[in-house]
């Protein structure tokens, strides 16, 4: 079985290859020879992902896999969700995001925070895999770790005393978000 | 067709069987004899919706359909989102919630907000039907209208120079974020 991710990301592909082992090819945009911007504006982690898939599947048929993300801050009602990545604005790096989730939990005593994933796994006849991965931590009170992105040097996790950030790239894909999501659906193409 | 509804409230009972009419038989949980409190403390609508028809199928088997809904506030991220209903607190009425809402938008220019509703109908064979819809709107300076419930008397529809709260639950019906996501699994019934 071959999946389209709808990715150019080699971090993603590599961990995508590594969990589907045999079951499936994993090939990306650019390996299809696709270059394609979906604007990701939807209200949900699923919207954005079920837009990507369709968006994609227009353009090369066949099975396609895609992803949404983002870090979900309980004190906050859920921000930044699918504003993770421009949540100090449309530009925003990962240090001016950072900054602002830290400024806005200065006086909050929950500092619980949860990485969600979901997946869209789109068939060819239109039927869909949906899959989501949740990983719980604490946000720290400032950056620890050099590895990562986006929010992982803030998001302390108490069961390993290390921030996302700390840990390596095969420690985090252990016990990522998008590890779990991606479990439920190799369970499902099994 | 039989559907089990994860609801007993009424309107939604009578907007589902209106919507349906002759392509399925919709039951409540208490036509069941069921009576099960699913918690909702997912991250996404989508973890919620599903959470609860597993649950409850579990219990009463064949096909059940759930659903979860909520006020994405562009300005406040997302929020809050799955929190809609306890956004001022556990026990939080939707005065109390709506007064929470004004109160953070005070100095905020834009007041973009959508109502979002994800449905998960689940199969007796464990695949399910999931559909989303959504209603756009602005959320106005103070409450208007007798109508509805939640951030209705707030969530004003600028097509319709209304807020939700000031339409008829018929108007409503035919503009909802529900009505949307509930057309979509209509389609897929079909």
């Amino acid at each position: 079985m071959k999946i389209i991710a709808a990715t150019n990301n080699k971090g993603k592909l590599k961990e995508m290859r590594a969990i589907f082992g045999d079951l499936a090819t994993v090939v990306s945009l650019s390996d299809m020879g696709v270059n394609i911007d979906v604007v990701e504006d939807g209200d949900t982690f699923l919207h954005n992902a079920r837009k990507k898939a369709r968006e994609i599947q227009a353009v090369t048929g066949g099975i396609v896999f895609a992803d949404d993300s983002g870090l979900t801050v309980d004190a906050l009602n859920g921000a930044p969700g699918v504003y993770s990545a421009r949540f100090a604005g449309e530009n925003a790096t990962d240090e001016e995001n950072v900054e602002k989730l830290l400024l806005q939990l200065k006086d909050k005593e929950d500092r619980t925070g949860h990485f969600v994933c979901t997946i869209v796994l789109l068939k060819e006849d239109g039927t869909e895999y949906v899959a989501e991965g949740a990983c719980s931590g604490v946000i720290a009170e400032e950056p620890h770790g050099e590895n990562g992105f986006g929010y992982d040097p803030v998001f302390y996790i108490p069961e390993l005393g290390k921030t996302m950030a700390e840990l390596s790239p095969e420690e985090k894909n252990q016990i990522s978000h998008r590890r779990k999501a991606l479990d439920k659906i190799k369970e499902f193409l099994k």
